[in-house]
């Protein structure tokens, strides 16, 4: 991972307060395992209430988690009072999210003055092992004049 | 929309069936508004548990919407006891989602004996108008010997 | 298709002489068969150097005439002085592209002031008949202070 | 980069004949530079027939390209007598592709028996440098008793 310096040396607050002011995030039990320059990750322990009908995390879930994972890793390198909105992505769910944690690891691949494109992995943690479930490549826009609208 | 022919007549009732079956889709209050031969339409009033940060619905939410709405069109032409897998998908998210109510339309564009590619519009209820939100393309994979496997 | 208003009346001229500048599109035999607010098609005739190890059209050219017919029907909308750039795009090639003619229809889904969401359905001429071979959805840029960059 | 045990020993001979015989690669003369387990790299040096209109190579190349490394990194660990589809690709155009020359590297991300997931990356050389210019995230499906089907 190439390493990059954040435009606010305070980003962690800011990226952190911006995560808490979710109510999807709080609702489904979704926390912020992780935040630097660049990077972020979302862990979400599994329960009925973001399950599909097997029993598995719904891969819509396993989408909002790798959105906001990248999205904040994007969101970590933007200057105070910038916002950072999610212009598209694209997820391939490549194996069932069958296990008891998600994780989602978002990071920047390529940050610029208006688009960043981001990268998020999709992990679920079934017996102690990490299990790779999804890939997502994501664009983002840096909006200038109205904070923090990540989601 | 190109008229298509389902392969199991009571096509509604498995759909419906596997729906209700998905943890996340009832503890966030969606539900199957209409369902018809490669199309689907999923509604979901808001709820500060389905916001980001401004009050708006959360783009992964759009997205899971859009997921199920897409997939079960899809999985409305397939045969009995086959399900359907959402292989991938991508998604713009073209407006910020600030209304009352998340409609999600999904349609086949078309379908194939393993692949299936659809489509979803999200559109934002505000006012009462509709506003488009999102738009997203999606490929599908027919499952046999294992049954229902949306999401 | 919803009607657009170009914001300049004499888009067709601009979107040509951008379109006749590119070594490619001259290169591999493709033409610009009609443009107009909002939508541009693309015809290219079969030959041996446009195919893949089957004698198809190659599956990188479908996406290179998708992207250029998508790319001039968001350019038809843009002010004078405008460029246009792809910043990204997804294609489903949903059939094998065997004909004697690539038929590429591109419309703006939803024109904007920085980003523009596009669409491209191709076809392929076949003893006479049309066949969907593949969709694409994309995202473009308008920039301003730097024309015609699409491509 | 994971390492990968490809299904053919011969698979690099099985690769390049069938690299070979897509036209297209002729035409604007571009060379299979590498291929290993799971991974491939093309390179394509500019001239003005893979320009846009302002001699950059075209973003259409550049996907074509990109499709290709990462179709025959796929097809390099399929069984003797399999064909591989690109099913679908989305592709980031980060930056103009600005350069005397055009390398594309494309590598498996997760194999599987029917749906590969892999991905390019795009660099173009410029005064010795090379600069990415693209990332794209591709599905491939094996297809069996129908050989060689990338493009």
């Amino acid at each position: 991972m190439e390493p990059f310096t954040p435009a606010d040396r305070n980003f962690e607050h800011r990226v952190r307060a911006s995560f808490a002011r979710q109510g999807i995030m709080r609702h489904i039990g979704a926390r912020m395992a992780e935040v630097g320059p660049g990077h972020c990750e979302i862990h979400l322990p599994y329960g009925e209430h973001v399950s599909q009908q097997h029993g598995f995390f719904h891969g819509g879930i396993v989408a909002a988690i790798a959105d906001s994972a990248a999205g904040y890793a994007a969101f970590s390198l933007m200057p105070v009072g910038a916002g950072v909105l999610s212009v598209e992505f694209k997820i391939n769910l490549v194996k069932p999210a069958d296990g008891a944690l998600l994780i989602a690891r978002g990071r920047v691949f390529r940050p610029g003055r208006t688009l960043t494109v981001a990268q998020a992995e999709v992990f679920v943690m079934n017996g102690g092992q990490e299990r790779l479930c999804a890939l997502m490549q994501q664009t983002l826009m840096t909006i200038t004049g109205r904070a923090d609208v990540v989601g």
